[in-house]
């Protein structure tokens, strides 16, 4: 059960923060980041604490229609990557300090696991099922990937970890989170559909095509459209694990930090299952992927960063953590008006 | 003498970024960031070493005219309060680990200097003269103001630092940036001037114009209009002081991180007397102050960071530090696609 935030603290909070020796309001999105913060952890001086980011990873059946520009193989050769400590997420994991985990929950290939303990085996099946024609996964495989999702979190959080960051690696998953944002927010989806990693206007074309197919089958073959249908129907294996482990941190009052267009379609679906979870949610980054300001726009939601990124993984969340740290900072660390003997100005 | 970066390894800096093991482009900002960086520093593996942050401060005799929603003394209250760590720009400096440096160039008090050697007295006058009757100083002063800003960043150069960042704190200065920026780049005097610290709506009003009954002074009665007549007639020691650092900064071969709206227009300043400077300025931070964004498009800088944040200090600077991190980073640790055997992908 996921409650909302105590909002009676706000006030208080407020004023510490108004009071802070500083023009009023001028350090702008720091001062909302830093009220949510607290709120989050219900003080008026918060700590975040060994920042996890959690990297689930998974195929996707639709790959086969190519509506994507990169290959299938390179979610598995990417997962072996960050093992080995050279991708991009692993640079901005050691720059910010965050426990790295990489999670196979669906990924295409076999692992040699003894060699390459850093990736962790949750694999439920070799990728989903092709949802143009059939239900990605089953109920039961639903389940499991929520369930893997919440148990890392879980994992994170007994460690001593209030912060938690989540990442994706999926070739093809722009698709699945495109439907979901046509699907949860009602926008044409013409609107939701992308080039993702690269795929040029004519292709962009086949993919919306291939995507209108599917959405009309599920509309035509399906009973039921409660929200878990619509997720299991289309939804990666990596970004069922998402879901469950955004869940179960709001569940343990952690701060989320959410990456770009394939995680804001996660805690999207999360939303739909708990309101209240927008609460826990920091949103870390516009993503260049069309749609993304969109979705942002209609889940009233305020990203830190711009960068033009693309890249997935969850770069765009930790890159965005030092922004965390000066607002906790600043609540901590910077001095009031009336200790520092300052006149107060505006 | 300022040199353009040597565009020639502009080929090889940009291979390097390619094949990096992400779909190209992916990584958005942070790549033309390397990029630049690596061009600054003539290498594909910048670094970036010692940062330091140069807080120079100083009064306006313009701040008499009451264009200011902040009193006089809180210059000089707050440059006390960076001496004893208290200021926001102190805690951003610890986070990112900046030397910093409080710099009195021509604050309107006598500092008890023997109790705190953190500030640095250099100064030229108590404030400068109020350039509604009369040019800000002289020409000796802007010489000298000059000389205090190359000097400071030579002392941080000689310590090994090549990424310095320049702030400043004077009630009031926002009012010679408005005039800079609508005499450099040609804009109506209307839409460089704005709030400050917190103007309301009638008070912008007068600030227009006690701004423009100055600006109409000064054309009637100077004889001659080139940028350092410009510059020493509304400018204020604080803001000579950071063109003369940018100038050296950019002539020893740094790194130079440009704040808000009046580091920017210290910034247009300095590429009136040497444009190349632009090759080694990086844009952190597009403040609430209105004007800013338009300043910035005309000078074709786009900034890192969008935070709405207003209070000076160069803390727009600091806070953007990060992501140069990152930049550098992408470019040491990342792996490519050759050596990770990844399919090279879009």
């Amino acid at each position: 059960m996921i409650q909302p935030t105590n909002k009676s603290l706000t006030p208080l909070l407020q004023a510490k923060i108004d009071n802070l020796n500083k023009p009023k309001g001028s350090l702008g999105r720091l001062e909302s980041l830093a009220l949510q913060i607290g709120l989050i952890q219900q003080t008026t001086c918060p700590t975040l604490r060994h920042p996890c980011h959690l990297l689930f990873a998974g195929d996707h059946g639709i790959e086969r229609e190519g509506v994507s520009a990169s290959p299938r193989e390179v979610t598995w050769q990417q997962v072996e990557n960050y093992g080995k400590g050279g991708g991009g997420i692993n640079m901005f994991c050691r720059q910010h300090q965050f426990d790295l985990r990489v999670i196979d929950v669906g990924v295409d290939h076999d692992f040699a696991l003894y060699w390459n303990p850093h990736i962790v085996d949750r694999k439920i099946a070799y990728g989903t099922n092709n949802f143009l024609y059939e239900p990605a996964m089953s109920e039961n495989a639903y389940r499991k990937a929520m369930l893997v999702g919440a148990e890392q979190v879980k994992g994170c959080y007994n460690k001593g970890c209030n912060v938690v960051s989540i990442g994706e690696m999926g070739i093809g998953n722009t698709s699945p989170s495109s439907i979901l944002m046509h699907l949860f927010l009602h926008i044409d989806l013409e609107k939701c559909v992308g080039a993702g990693s690269g795929l040029g206007e004519e292709r962009v074309k086949h993919k919306y095509t291939i995507l209108k197919k599917a959405v009309d089958n599920f509309h035509r073959t399906t009973g039921k459209e409660d929200v878990e249908t619509v997720i299991r129907y289309f939804a990666g294996f990596e970004m069922v694990a998402a879901i469950g482990a955004m869940l179960k941190a709001a569940e343990l009052g952690m701060v989320i930090l959410v990456d770009g267009f394939i995680m804001t379609a996660c805690m999207l679906a999360a939303t739909q299952l708990a309101p209240n979870i927008m609460d826990y949610a920091i949103f870390c980054h516009q993503s260049d992927e069309g749609g993304h300001k969109l979705m942002l726009e209609k889940m009233q939601a305020s990203p830190l960063l711009n960068l033009g990124m693309r890249l997935g993984e969850g770069t765009g969340a930790v890159c965005a953590y030092p922004l965390l740290q000066s607002a906790v900072n600043m609540l901590n660390e910077m001095d009031n008006f009336a200790h520092a003997n300052i006149t107060k100005y505006f």
